[in-house]
Order: structure tokens, then C-alpha cells, then sequence
């Protein structure tokens, strides 16, 4: 058991690395990777880290200098041999060598590539380029150290004791929610906190208190790092990157409007079960369910990122009743800034006429709201995405105008094209 | 920095001394020692440990075996080389020396003496027989392996995650008390937590807190092992088994009437300033001060332990003014069942009046109250007293009937010969 205060406050002094190895990254990183690896290998891509919440002015709390370190000693990193004989060793979702021979071989000899990095003002512009498979891992670990990095700035104005009463604080308030969730009958939860994290090791005990406090109701990590060292399932799918990336690269309307069920139709390939789970929202999920094919109703289940999390379940439910399929063998994952109430009122609302689940993300890993003056440590709205792909812009909707991304006219082009009416605004907080 | 539910996880199935040293102890023990090695080195006392909450079963939570490997532990204790050092050339009270070469020769050879155990019902019957230098020694240690093992009874039935989230809850509970007495101005408060502590380790931290939130308001602990290890000043003065044991001695009323008067003569010959503070309740405050010699006015302080302590601080006042001493150059210490309320009231009324100090005992280093099912870990009142001197036994009446001791004709003849009439009863908790 680690003395978090007790580490923070030994190694304010040192140079202490926030990412010490390439898999403390979400799992589903790696199994879009090696989708990526195998099926769009040569796109060239541009990730761009972007900071949502203006009130938190990072260039002003984070040394360049310091930033700049953590970043080189990422790209330091390559897989460890106890790394890669646990991603091609590892049962994952129930299957063997889901890491085929031929993408690990590859992944043994990655190094992550370039960042470029500038200050703008109070923030920084923090981006990646190259081949996509190369890129994309850097999304976890640059919002990891840009979160922990501010994480410290703000811990170095604490006293020995103030900090460990903080960690108190910190514990007593999570264990506080597990003690609710314990009242949840058949709950299924994992924690999908990695990116906003506090630190890694407060992840780590977030996890290991999640373990302890539900038992099988916590479904494992999407932390790879943690689930390999903790023993406990690696927990994840995939993401908007797919979709995006695949919708920037079409060269005609139609192309476009075809991209996404592209992106699953290659994931339909590749995995099967649990594994198939379609996340709706990239471009809107009333008109993406509505011209989705048929195979695609045959899916295990759905994730809900954005928009109301209830409206999107229904509008899921509806939908798989209209293709004749039963929603109670379905799986319904809630993803989307998710805390204690919310997941009480999902879980009431839905178990029982779906299979539910929750990826808990910010407020599992990163509540430190309340706990430091001027709530210094809240977490903020920090994503990182990509944003070109073959030197076009991708474009984000959503189910919330809030989480939209990309050029103006391109926004609308996409609308158009995916037939996106008015959408409901809902403030983004993690 | 200790990570304490690691410990106690660790420690569980491992014989964990409780008691490691023999200045694990309060300080005023050796003072006090010293004085009775000087002055009555030949007495014969027994003390016997009591447990006043009934409804704390202590024989059916701790194990028998357990509390003799404890107790045996102890006696196997003798002074260590760095200890014997901290005594002979520390400076206590700005004094050097405090300990003379004669009591510390004899110290360095001390093992405690023998122990009587047995089983009452659900009560543990302790005592101790022998000389009274060597006897005393017993009680502090006594307590605080009763208090500490029925802790672990308790703790033994909780996870892991349970344990850090328990002591989480408790720094946040001190931090918060902490917090409380930093907006008082002028405070002086030192920790008088060893015999009733939750632990050891605990007790440690909670000194640890108080040095670090409080800064030089907090003036150090009792615990002499503490004090050496965070050099801290230590702390006290002297107790009621002076008075108790100079009282049971007396063999005519005219002696007993003088015996308080006695002990604190032999205490005048030995020390100055800072550690000439009367501590009057033994036999009534208010009849000991009435009667007490002039030279007694002319001490430094007073220690509050029994009945209402504002009441007992202005009785104190006025009887400074009567015998023409200026209080506001007096030390009025409160000792008895401090929480933050009643500091911050008592500090509210006396600051300014009299020069303030408090004794922060079970509150500071046991408030577990609320944190467990049951309140199992709440602390309860456990007391180790002297109970006869050569045969005789002893008497105390206390400012507060709940507090009185000794056999009840004994009790009568005590309130006739100090002129103590009714009292008012106040509950005890701790």
C-alpha cells in the first residue's frame, strides 16, 4: 500500500516520471491501434491537445521546461518484455493472442514520435504528428502528464500534513460513493479514468478501492498498466479517432456518409462479442442508428459518450426493438461524466430492460473538487484529438454542440451530410 | 511518513510489540518517579487497572495470551543507551539535569515488576504490587496496551481498503480540529494522548499534525518517546497518586488533612517556574485552596482535572486575588475531557485573565468516535490507579463524584477531614 502524500511530497524534488511505461494507456488505444496498424496504416495524422475549460491557464502553472522533460522521457519509453508477454500471453474479452504476432513485433520496436509544443498565451498548443498508429498513442499520456503536471504545481504549495489530509480527504470521499454503488444490485462497472487522472498512483488506489469495495460489480481498468500489475481485466473498445479519421480521408459525400459503419464494418472483422460495441454519437445517433445496415443491430451493445445519457439509451433501445432485436441481451455502456447520482439514476432507470454498464472516468480518478482553496485541483475539460488526417481537418458532432470539433464550414458540411438537426446544449465540466 | 493502515495491515498476524520502550510514557511519570525515588523510595503500593465502561466487554475482545505477550513484552524493556542520553542531557523545562545521576543509575537498571492477571466475567482484573518507583511505571503502559489491543480486536475485522479509508477519515477529523485551533489567538496546547492513544502510531501522527498546523502554539507532548524521536519538548507536571499515596500513609487525621500540603513541599524543594503547578482536586479543590499555605500562591500554576473546568479556573482566580497574587501572571491548565468546543470556550473566557494552556488528551489521540459500526472503536474510560500504599488504601474524591475512588467508609472519613460537602456529578466519557 502507498503512501501517496508520503511519495508526492518525497519526490517534489526530483525529476519523477508521470508515465513510466507505453501501456499505462487505455486499452482500447491498442485495439484501435492494431485496427489502425492493419487496416490504415500509411494515414498521416495530426493530434492536437486542446484545453476546453480557459480558467485553468496550464502555461501559467506548468513549467515549460518540466513539461518538456516528461514529454522526452515518454518518448523514451518502449515495451518491456513483461509488457509485451502480457499483451500476447493475456487473455483479453475472453480471447487469445488478440494482439496478433505480427502487430506486437511492431509494437516491441515503437518509440512515440515527435511532439511540437509552443505557449500561446496562458495555455499551451501541444500536437503530434505522423503515421496514425504512432501518433494516436500519444493521446493518453500527454493528457496524463499535463493533468498530473498541474496536479503538482498546485501540491507544491501544501505542507507535509496538509497534503496527506488532502489524500484523506480524497480517500473518504470515494470510498463514500463505492459504499453507494455496494447498494447497486448487479451493478457492472469499470474505471475509464486514465486520461484525467490526479496521478497514476491515485488511479491505482481509486482501482484497488474499487476492487476491494465491489468486488465482481467492478469489471476492471481500461488502464493497461494497472490491470497487468493488479491482475484485473483491461476494459475498452474504441473511440471517436476511428470514425473521425475515416471520415476526414473520404473523398466524396457519399464516402462520407458511409465512413462510419466503414470503421465498424473493419471492427467487425476483427472482434466479435463484447467487443462489438458501436459508439453512435461521432456524427449524431438518431440518424447514425436510423441508416445503420442491419449486421450492425446485431451487435452486442452501444456506448453512450455525449448528449443525455438517458434520451440515448431509450433512443438505442427503441431502436434495437425496431429491428427486431431484444433489448435485455443488449449492452448498454454510459460513459459520459458520470458520478454517483447519475449512475444511481441509470441504473434504476435501465437494469433489467438492458444489460448496463458504466466506464467511469474523472470523478472516479480526479474528484479533488472542494478539497484545496479556490478548488485549484478540480479537474477541467483537457481532450486530446486528432484533428487532420492526410492533411484534411476532421470534424466531431456529437450528441452535445458543447463537445463539437472542427472548421466551421466543415461542421456544417457534415450536418448536412448526416442530416443533424438541433441538438440539446449541455455544459461540459470533465 | 507512516502509512498506518499499511501497518496494521501488515502487523496483524505477526506478534507486534505495542509498548517498544520504557519512555513510552508520560513525562510527569518520571518526574514524578524521580520525586517518590527521593522521598518514599520504601513504600509499598498497589495499582490496579479499572475499566469505568461496563459496556466494554475488554475480556471477551482481547485475548488473554495476547495481553500477556504485551505485558511481558514490557518487563522485558530496560532503557536504552540513546534514551538514557536524551534524559541525562536534555533540557527540560529550560532545565539541565532535570533527572539526577543517582535516579538515572538506578532507572538504567529498571525492569518493570511483575503483573497479576485475571478474568472477572467479561473484565480483565490488572494489577500491580511492589515498590512504589518501580510500580508506577506500570500505568501508562498498562493503558495503553488494553486501549490499543482492543482496538485491533476491532480492526482485525476490516479489509484493507476499509483500514486506509478508517484513518483517512480519522486525520481528516483531526486536520479539522486543527484547523478549528488555528484561529485562536495566543493558544498553547500540548498533547496529553499516551494512556487512553487509539495506538501508538496513531498518536504519533496526531502529534506530528499538531506540530505542523499549529506551529509554536502546540508546546509539545507528554510522550517523553515522542518528544525524543520529533524533538519536541515534553510535557507535565505531576498527578493525584502523590497525594493519594502521601494521604493512604498518614496515620492521624491531622496528617492526612496535611498530606496534599506535603507532597507539594517535597515538590517545591525540587523544582521551579514552569513545573510548580498545583494540582488541587485530589480532595476538593476548593477546601485545598482555602486552606493551603501562603508559599503555595506563590507557585506558577494550577492543572484543572475534575468538575466544571470554568468553574474550577475561577475559583483558582479567585483565590489568586485573595492571597494577592495577579492571575494574569498564573498558568491555568485544563486537562480533563478536552474537545475543540470546550477549548475554544475556555480560551474564549480565561485569555487575557490568566495565562491558558491545555492538556489535549483522549480526544486528540483516540477520537474514533463515529468512524466504525457500533461505535466499537469510540474510546472509553479505563483508568490505572494507585488503590493502596503499605497496606492501606487509598482515597481520591475528585472535583466530581463520578470520578471518587477508594472504599466507602474510607470515602467518608475524606470528606469529613477536607470539608467536602455536595458535589456535582458529571458524567465521564473519557
Amino acid at each position: 500500500m502507498v503512501d501517496i502524500a508520503a511519495r508526492v511530497w518525497n519526490h517534489r524534488w526530483k525529476i519523477d516520471p508521470i508515465v513510466r511505461s507505453l501501456i499505462d494507456t487505455d486499452f482500447y488505444k491498442l485495439l484501435m491501434c492494431q485496427s489502425v496498424f492493419r487496416n490504415r496504416p500509411d494515414t498521416r495524422v495530426t493530434f492536437s491537445l486542446i484545453n476546453r475549460t480557459d480558467r485553468v491557464p496550464l502555461a501559467r502553472l506548468i513549467d515549460e521546461g518540466e513539461l518538456r522533460e516528461q514529454l522526452d522521457h515518454i518518448r523514451s519509453l518502449s515495451l518491456t518484455r513483461g509488457e509485451s508477454t502480457w499483451m500476447r500471453g493475456n487473455t483479453f474479452y475472453g480471447k487469445r493472442q488478440m494482439f496478433t504476432p505480427r502487430f506486437m513485433d511492431w509494437f516491441e520496436g515503437l518509440r512515440l514520435p515527435p511532439y511540437h509544443l509552443e505557449r500561446h498565451g496562458d495555455q499551451y498548443e501541444l500536437t503530434f504528428e505522423g503515421a496514425w498508429p504512432e501518433v494516436m498513442l500519444w493521446e493518453i499520456p500527454a493528457l496524463a502528464v499535463l493533468m498530473e503536471l498541474r496536479g503538482r504545481a498546485v501540491l507544491d504549495g501544501l505542507e507535509r500534513f496538509e497534503l496527506q489530509v488532502l489524500y484523506a480527504r480524497a480517500m473518504t470521499k470515494l470510498w463514500e460513493k463505492v459504499e453507494r454503488l455496494q447498494k447497486l444490485t448487479d451493478l457492472r462497472i469499470a474505471d475509464f479514468g486514465t486520461r484525467r487522472r490526479h496521478s497514476f498512483l491515485w488511479q491505482d488506489w481509486c482501482v484497488r478501492a474499487m476492487h476491494e469495495g465491489l468486488g465482481e460489480a467492478f469489471t476492471g481498468t481500461s488502464n493497461c498498466l494497472i490491470a497487468k500489475e493488479r491482475d484485473l481485466e483491461a476494459i475498452g473498445t474504441n473511440a471517436h479517432e476511428l470514425p473521425m479519421v475515416y471520415a476526414a480521408l473520404a473523398d466524396s459525400e457519399d464516402a462520407l456518409a458511409r465512413a462510419p459503419y466503414d470503421v465498424l464494418a473493419d471492427w467487425h472483422e476483427e472482434h466479435d462479442g463484447n467487443l462489438r460495441v458501436i459508439l453512435p454519437d461521432t456524427y449524431g445517433t438518431k440518424g447514425f442508428l436510423d441508416r445503420a445496415p442491419d449486421w450492425l443491430a446485431g451487435w452486442t451493445g452501444i456506448r453512450i459518450d455525449s448528449g443525455d445519457p438517458a434520451a440515448g439509451a431509450e433512443t438505442a433501445i427503441r431502436w434495437w426493438q425496431a429491428r427486431g432485436e431484444d433489448p435485455r441481451g443488449k449492452l448498454v455502456i454510459f460513459s459520459d461524466g458520470l458520478d454517483v447520482d447519475r449512475i444511481e439514476a441509470l441504473h434504476a432507470q435501465f437494469a433489467g430492460r438492458v444489460r448496463v454498464s458504466f466506464g467511469w472516468g474523472t470523478l472516479l480518478t480526479n474528484d479533488f473538487r472542494g478539497l484545496v482553496a479556490d478548488d485549484a485541483l478540480a479537474p477541467f475539460s483537457l481532450v486530446c484529438k486528432a484533428v487532420a488526417a492526410n492533411g484534411r481537418p476532421t470534424v466531431k458532432l456529437s450528441d452535445n454542440p458543447e463537445k463539437a470539433m472542427g472548421p466551421k464550414e466543415e461542421v456544417a458540411r457534415y450536418k448536412r451530410v448526416f442530416g443533424v438537426g438541433a441538438q440539446e446544449r449541455i455544459a461540459v465540466e470533465v
